[in-house]
């Protein structure tokens, strides 16, 4: 299904991505243009230092996001004339800009893979001046789209096969909620609310009704045989809005034991799902399912496991990553040559920490390796040569070759990917209970 | 400066936003059309039923974005095709999606206001059917812009005047980063590194260079000589790539006492900023400032409250609301008539709840009392008449009339209402210790 969305190029609040970026960047630029670093060719890299506290593993989400941005990062002259007026930077700059295209290379971890502290999510190449640019919107969508993406995929393993419905759009930020259900949609949830999600990324989108419906009718009767003549009996009704037990037999009543769903949204889910279920049973309606939908988690998908639910549905906790609404990405020059001369040598570069902020210096190669079953046993970064045992492992592809984007994928090849990356972890990779990552990084 | 800003309408990632809603408002949509409920004219209240834990005050932030999104809230035939295929709701209800535009009234607390438990934010009137269209929007750009604002206008209080730099966009999906920096102006920040946001909110932006700035170039002093050429003395230099000290030195060497400021970002930033404000001192640099940017929250703003410090620069904390990402703030129906006579009198309507999830029904006022001195003493909240001496104090504007947005305020006069509003709280109010709301609501 995802072969479709509607792909619009990338309309955003403002014109051009090249906007969602900070102010020193261009002055960066301006800076090195005038000392002549501009065009020293360098290499940056995305990493995250840890995981949010407790988790076990990250995921790699928005990569095609980062793909259309950085297609799109243009200086149109709207653009530029605000540069100008705010006098952003001088005359020089804003020339060198309105014919700005990165031209340089993209490598990275597929979307959809998993990471661990010091993996080299993304590497940049080009000179200077054309990748510094880039690092406020890459960091903006892979910080935003991994934390999103990390607490579904969480949230998917506690649900065990059963069908989670993303609708947290009402609790981020309206084009954010676009965003998370894709990024859910990668971690393993079902379907989404969100209709602008279903317009923009082809996913799934289900809903029914809520308690307005209900309360604006004479009665909860009333309210189930509207539902019931405009949405036909497999509709879902939500059966909590007086009395559950009152509702549930209504509702059977009313659409008969073709009933599809009812939905709970409030109380005790795992005490309020055993007697619905059992109600719907006496009464016949033994295939119409149970949702519940009420402030739910990875852990209290879990402590759901034994109960007769057929699907959740997850709001606030999915769109805020439950309790991790960002990863701690970063992006780092971590090469560069010495001169403009395109042959000289690339040489490492990192910051001396005062405090936990170091990195390591040079161009990474990562390789995840795994034990006699296949399990990863280790997350492998080296800027050296990469030992034989480890070559079929490489996890960097190719994105961005001279400019041009060369790794587009459907979503549901990248949602593929994270089920089988996860299912490749050591057992312990999906403990909900607070752990360290689930494998080392070893660095050669 | 607010009076700026560029106004494209409300391009985004979808064409309208008219997507930015939850499919089961266009089922529920279909279901009234069908029973004959979508013309009862219904009042739907925003309210939050608790602030988050901890926090002494809300702030209203979004409503300006929400006069935007009522606005533009239209099916165009690119929405409708899609609604069509995929089957969402049938064709009566598409033709009458198609020529919808909101015709009700919504009444607001005025963007940049305080709020408490049950303070009737926002309050839509209209059909049924055309008020219950808006909830998903209304809600995601409230609880995410209102989440946003009471962090920013926490650190504010701790930053007790000092300049606040907004520069989280890394950190949050890339246009949440430009609602949050618009959010951020509102509680109190100065300017933001977000270029995005000066373009479209007009807020003033900052930034001079990162660490990579300094590693491209062979040294930290080529660095900083082509930063004070490229950008004048008055620039910002970063001081802590290798040894601060030296740094400091070498800054002041090349500037001169003239040279702007010295940003650190790393290290304890108390000991830091009185080592270096010492040596900038001896140096004879006396005016020149120090910026602190390192994982700064309101905590860490006020710690450094006696430290030489002249400026903060806040990012992660910031944008993901200091703990608390999403205010929750729901839409609720709270009143209809029994028929689509026009005439027919509202009632007030409730769910009764499972577990907690209660509401009070009837269409609301609020106004704010105040002790002798001013300072506010209690958020009343009632359905039946306004006390006298409350009739001056009432909190809700009228925001849109018959469907057209009447009251548009720049961004300054919203900012300057926060501040005011914040200043007639009890002194408590900015403590920044867990604590209650710093007044009850009364229901009357």
């Amino acid at each position: 299904m995802n072969s479709g969305g509607h792909d619009l190029g990338l309309p955003v609040d403002v014109p051009s991505t090249a906007l969602f970026t900070d102010h020193y960047e261009l002055t960066m630029l301006q800076g090195v243009l005038n000392s002549g670093a501009a065009d020293r060719r360098s290499v940056f890299e995305v990493f995250t230092r840890r995981l949010p506290e407790g988790r076990r593993y990250g995921v790699v989400a928005g990569t095609g996001r980062v793909l259309d941005a950085v297609e799109n990062f243009r200086f149109d002259s709207g653009v530029l004339d605000f540069l100008r007026e705010r006098g952003v930077v001088d005359a020089r700059t804003l020339e060198w800009l309105a014919s700005y295209r990165f031209g340089g290379d993209i490598w990275g971890y597929p979307e959809g893979e998993v990471y661990f502290p010091g993996s080299p999510i993304l590497r940049v190449e080009g000179s200077f001046a054309e990748c510094v640019l880039l690092e406020t919107v890459i960091l903006s969508i892979l910080n935003h789209d991994s934390a999103i993406a990390a607490a579904a995929s969480r949230m998917a393993s506690a649900a065990g096969g059963r069908p989670l419905i993303e609708m947290g759009a009402r609790r981020t930020h309206e084009l954010a909620a676009v965003a998370a259900s894709r990024a859910a949609y990668v971690g393993g949830f079902t379907t989404t609310s969100d209709l602008a999600a279903g317009f923009r990324y082809g996913i799934p989108t289900v809903g029914t009704s809520a308690h307005s419906f209900t309360l604006v009718h004479d009665s909860e009767r009333d309210a189930f045989r509207a539902q019931v003549d405009a949405l036909g009996r497999g509709t879902t009704l939500l059966v909590d809005t007086y009395d559950v037990t009152e509702a549930v037999r209504m509702a059977v009543e009313i659409a008969g034991p073709e009933l599809g769903a009812v939905r709970i949204d409030s109380g005790d889910l795992l005490l309020v799902a055993h007697r619905v279920r059992r109600e719907l049973d006496e009464l016949g309606a033994t295939r119409t399912k149970i949702v519940v939908t009420s402030d739910l988690d990875e852990y209290a998908i879990a402590s759901l496991a034994a109960a007769p639910v057929d699907a959740y549905g997850v709001g606030t906790q999915l769109v805020t990553g439950s309790g991790h609404p960002t990863a701690s990405m970063v992006y780092k020059l971590v090469a560069r040559a010495r001169s403009a001369d395109p042959e000289a040598p690339l040489e490492p570069v990192a910051k001396k920490s005062l405090g936990g902020k170091s990195s390591l210096g040079g161009r990474k190669w990562a390789a995840r390796r795994a034990d006699a079953d296949g399990f990863a046993e280790a997350e492998v970064v080296g800027t050296g040569p990469v030992p034989a045992g480890l070559a079929d492992r490489l996890l960097q592809v190719e994105l961005v070759k001279g400019g041009d984007v060369i790794a587009r994928e459907p979503l549901d090849t990248v949602r593929e990917r994270h089920a089988a990356a996860r299912g490749r972890l050591p057992l312990s990779a999906t403990q909900l209970s607070r752990g360290d990552a689930v494998i080392p990084t070893e660095y050669l």
